[in-house]
């Protein structure tokens, strides 16, 4: 063994300060600490237990000892007449088996002692949502060569020298005083503006600084208006089908749900029942994409004074727009403050950003904003300035485009492989959005369907997640385009019709086969 | 008026798409838009309006009719002989009295009718925090000479080379697939493996990656607890005096407060009344700063077992420690999964960052990752990778140590300056932390007090806050030493104790005069 100096290995292990661990258990922990962290390699060689001890002033049992247990459990390798070494797979080990809570590396614990005492969490959660019917795909989800769900955008498509640029901006020792401070209740002001003058302007809405509230993405606006408006005797009109994930938080404070139809024009507004609130996506219905006529939002409105309901507005993807000219926001049509308008502002950028806002009467945002600072205080305000500056630079807009210009391309993509291989399946091509609402032939069950995909490589949105009540056979699924290429598109309709194919024979249905592939 | 080629005029006044807007409305919010983003400046000549209408192929009444209203609005501003001109003060205006949610700029509204038909939010709003006690600041707290509240760390502390090596890393194009994908319910596994590896070990604690939670800060942790774990008729033991955030955030879900008294050993165990849940901050106790001895852990977690409660350890401060070895974590004793660790990785960077994380055994930390997806999806992966990567690099213990140096001159500077000025205040020198919990003669009630100070360009905490149920008058106060430098607080506490001799002179007590300024 090449033989170190003292100050080095001391150095290297040097003994936790730790009241309640025995010197031994100490030792363990740096060993594994120092082996984790990368300063010692797999097969690296350890100094002998008594020199080691000597270097570190403690007794030769404790070195031996520490040494044992870690060679039991494959952390360390004693070889015969050489000493003893990292395992080669120590870091695999110590990834795979870590110590248990309460232990240090190596001590025993007697799991039925330990079982014994724990609290009984079943019992002890009182609001769990693992029973909840909710988007999902395989945690290997990247792995598939089609996957037709939600994911990342495209790393070409996404700004990196511009979004990195506004970071480093907004870290200039300059900048720092505007958003270090513990802003507490309060906003950066500069993304406040440049929403109020940059972005809500294009959707027809003018609103005050105190109208407008940040948030954790619109998931975390949800989950606000939720907290602020529903108790259990609330009734909360939701689009039949909707979005799953604004149902699932809404149902944390239990309100009545009234499902709603939805059309070729979005919500059926004519035939609602009576409802407290209502939960609508009008520029892009989710997950239809059907757009709610002018003159259907005209009437809502009125119905909503009529009635005495309010409106929550999820002005969802209204920038994914591909032909024709924008429909004005609900909020811009309110003339009695009845619309609660959630944007988002980082989903165009990227989902891990996590930045929306609200909009709603000031009374509603103060309320909201002291529910949000119990919550979370506020959202990053690194993030709220990094982002005022890309906004200010004009750098959403063109990203924006370029988003949107992919999008169409991979929308005429997909419209075109399901007219030449499922051409008895049924949809619309949306004016714009991200996805392609689809309903196969009614001998489909999607999520059977969804299940056959998966061997062709292919994963789909079963529809049924996205009903209160889903029918069964539920023949719709929805195929989004954030996370495929244009060029993979028509392989990736080819493998689902194979898929459809399969399911048929399975099922006895009559089918023709497939034209070549082209 | 300068001439001005048509393209010129047309570009600067694009009209809106907007389908419910008016053409006179769409030209009035082009005009505002160009003034508000800097393109148009105050005193700016505009084209006559024959001109202008002959330039955008409008009307001529059309563009009369929107000069009028912003000529009245005092947006713009009509010379004689001269032409129209953007007002001197037209951002002021814009920005003190922009048009209401639902109209153009200029567009009149009908007090009286919108009032008619808007909701009630008062009957609406099922779940206010407005009545509920909690810290605050005057909203210009930064212009007082001696802020002693929580704020801004010193610019001069925050490591903002560092952290922007570590955002430019992060959004280096090759780094982009660790963070831009949807994470969903996922976090990002760099940073587990950092607070796994690094910051837990050093409190004692060995945790495997499932049992980790990131959070957007410790708010959010206490937030998410009490939305799995509480409902009315759950009993949980709180420090009194204790946190007010704590208390306010868990208090959404209703459950019994049950107070427990604190001491200079942190919380009496030996007397604490059943609970089924105990909050505490075992590090130094928020906020006396009194550190748990480790008898009273160990004896704490003895009854935790015996009477089936489970402890949540806020390990406020852990990492601001000046003097003696650290006291192991709770959770680092827990043989029996009872303990529920909240940590924060972000506070001494920035409380601007919004991250933290929660350890506690696996079936709860599953329930919690389903209701994080529910409140905000899951906190940005950007800033996850960032710090994992500021973490991994060694930045996180350098930062803590010149923030602990720096506020290690900030306590010694309060102590040696109460000890002077304010001799019968009584107080002790904590170990750690960054700030000191004062106690004043019988006579003053803290609160009166810390209105006389801010006349005197002081800000404190005062006491009643805190409690549970507060005694009167409270003479507790806090004075915290991130906002403040070293240098400004014997000045600081010399100004609080001219505060101290005007009550005094209001409350007809004795006082000694103060010595002369030192």
């Amino acid at each position: 063994m090449a033989r170190t100096n003292r100050t080095q290995w001391a150095q290297l292990f040097e003994l936790p300060e730790h009241a309640a661990l025995s010197l031994q258990a100490r030792l363990r922990l740096a060993i594994v600490q120092a082996v984790m962290d990368g300063r010692l390699s797999p097969g690296a060689a350890l100094p002998s237990s008594r020199e080691l001890a000597r270097l570190l002033g403690l007794g030769r049992n404790t070195v031996t000892a520490a040494y044992e247990q870690l060679v039991d459990e494959q952390f360390l390798e004693a070889r015969p007449r050489s000493g003893v070494f990292v395992h080669g797979r120590a870091r695999a080990v110590a990834a795979l088996e870590p110590p248990q809570a309460g232990r240090a590396p190596g001590e025993r614990s007697d799991a039925s002692d330990r079982a014994g005492r724990a609290p009984s969490w079943p019992t002890r959660v009182l609001r769990s949502l693992a029973d909840q019917p909710t988007l999902s795909k395989p945690q290997r989800w990247r792995d598939y060569p089609f996957p037709f769900v939600y994911g990342q955008f495209d790393p070409e498509l996404f700004p990196t020298e511009d979004f990195r640029a506004c970071c480093v901006g907004s870290l200039a020792r300059s900048q720092l005083k505007h958003w270090t401070p513990d802003f507490d209740n309060d906003d950066v002001p500069e993304l406040i503006e440049q929403i109020r003058l940059r972005l809500l302007p294009k959707r027809g809405v003018f609103a005050l600084a105190e109208e407008i509230l940040i948030t954790v993405g619109a998931q975390h606006s949800y989950h606000l208006l939720a907290e602020a408006l529903f108790d259990g005797t609330t009734r909360v009109g939701l689009e039949e089908p909707g979005h799953p994930h604004a149902r699932n938080t809404f149902s944390l404070r239990a309100p009545r749900f009234v499902p709603i139809d939805v059309d070729e024009q979005g919500l059926v507004v004519d035939t609602m029942p009576p409802v407290d609130y209502l939960f609508v996506t009008p520029s892009h219905q989710s997950p239809t994409t059907a757009t709610l006529s002018l003159e259907r939002r005209q009437w809502l409105l009125k119905r909503a004074e009529l009635h005495d309901f309010v409106v929550i507005e999820d002005d969802y993807e209204a920038e994914n727009l591909y032909e024709g000219s924008p429909m004005p926001a609900l909020k811009s049509l309110d003339k009695s403050g009845r619309v609660i308008y959630i944007g988002s502002i980082s989903k165009s950028l990227s989902p891990a950003l996590r930045l929306g806002y609200i909009v709603a009467p000031r009374a509603l945002i103060a309320e909201l904003r002291r529910l949000r600072h119990a919550m979370v205080r506020h959202p990053s305000t690194f993030l709220q300035q990094a982002y005022a500056l890309f906004l200010s630079l004009g750098h959403h807009e063109s990203h924006a485009r370029r988003v949107n210009n992919a999008m169409q391309e991979r929308l005429a993509a997909v419209a075109q492989a399901l007219r030449l291989d499922l051409p008895d399946f049924e949809f619309r091509v949306p004016q714009g959005g991200a996805s392609v609402w689809v309903r196969a032939p009614a001998w489909v069950d999607a999520s059977e369907l969804g299940l056959i995909a998966r061997r062709h490589g292919v994963l789909i949105e079963a529809g049924e997640v996205f009903f209160v009540q889903p029918p069964y056979p539920c023949p719709y699924f929805r195929l989004r385009l954030s996370s495929i290429q244009a060029s993979q598109i028509p392989a990736g309709i080819r493998a689902l019709a194979l898929a459809v194919a399969e399911l048929a024979t399975a099922r006895g249905e009559p089918r023709a086969p497939l034209p070549r592939p082209h």
